[in-house]
């Protein structure tokens, strides 16, 4: 199935800005957006990077295609569906996908199969009815159903803590050391962080 | 399997304080206990609820029996590890559950399957393995790999967004107000609770 996986390559994860300077925040998304695409990969899918602005960045050329659509997220992907469906839309944020779990998303046979992010989102998206736009401000999950139901479209809904765990807060993090195997947890690693389990909930510190 | 839901029965669920009060917070842990144990009961699990204290709310009593020891979380459930295995413990905070999630722990050949938590904590358990024993403290999902393999047993991880949903902090209400179906996702409605997306990420706030 065709696949895109939009990437914002100015100021990405923001919200890490706590943790991780915007040289790093830039370098960390990237390996996040690598984790991904190899998941797809070995999955047997070519995706497509819908990207914000041209990429320099090896670790992404040497993976995948890149397409540059400066507009907003939503009318990006929006653009890529009304040119063609079936179509899939996985999040760049989801290091810790695996290759099972993007073929649990393609094995549905729903016009519309999404796997929820924690908070609402939608951290991917087969799209196999030619009509459905998408939609990412706030709950999209639930806009996303209604959207399907007011097409008359089936939805399928993919169950899976890995598709769920989108990286955006310091505390995110915890999840990519804890269950990360690919190039974001080894980035994090790198960068000295490691779990800090003295508290009563699992959190991150930064050596040196 | 003979399995176990471990509950809380005096202060439960002391990171809720901000937005419920003491008696809300047992009336509402009580309720997420109830989704726990419908969905046992729908995959075919009698499960016994181990508390810390006897239960006199027939919300419980109505659907599992009840064992009291008011010892450690970590200290009682091993002394029913040692009792007899195989032995499924689950956790009471998990209202997203469904019966399919707990026959996918079931239908686990490992001797030791787990549903990993966010954060690290190990939100469901099935022990084929004797001499297995939990530890709860910190980031339990890894100590729980390493006594296993300690011990030579095979490890099968369980990965389900609902599983590894459990419910600690306010934001984590947002999860039951867009996911929930049962007991739990009622309690909030009629409490007031709703979905807040006027913000950046979706929220809740209460009504009245």
């Amino acid at each position: 199935m065709r696949c895109f996986v939009p990437f914002a390559v100015e100021a990405p994860k923001s919200r890490l800005a706590p943790v991780l300077t915007p040289g790093e925040r830039r370098s960390f998304a990237t390996a996040m957006l690598c984790d991904v695409l190899d998941a797809l990969d070995t999955a047997g899918i070519a995706a497509t990077v819908l990207s914000t602005a041209p990429i320099t960045d090896d670790r992404v050329t040497d993976r995948a295609a890149v397409t540059v659509d400066d507009r907003a997220l939503t009318t990006a992907v929006n653009a890529r569906l009304a040119e063609e469906t079936p179509t899939l839309i996985v999040m760049a944020d989801l290091p810790l996908v695996e290759p099972a779990d993007i073929q649990e998303l393609l094995a549905s046979e729903a016009a519309i199969s999404m796997a929820p992010g924690l908070g609402g989102g939608t951290n991917a998206l087969a799209v196999r009815e030619p009509r459905f736009r998408v939609d990412y401000h706030g709950a999209s999950y639930l806009d996303h159903r209604r959207a399907a139901a007011d097409l008359g479209a089936t939805v399928g809904t993919v169950d899976s803590r890995r598709l769920a765990t989108d990286i955006d807060e310091p505390e995110d993090l915890a999840e990519v050391l804890i269950h990360g195997t690919g190039a974001a947890h080894d980035w994090l690693a790198d960068a000295g962080f490691e779990l800090d389990t003295t508290g009563g909930r699992v959190g991150i510190q930064r050596d040196g």
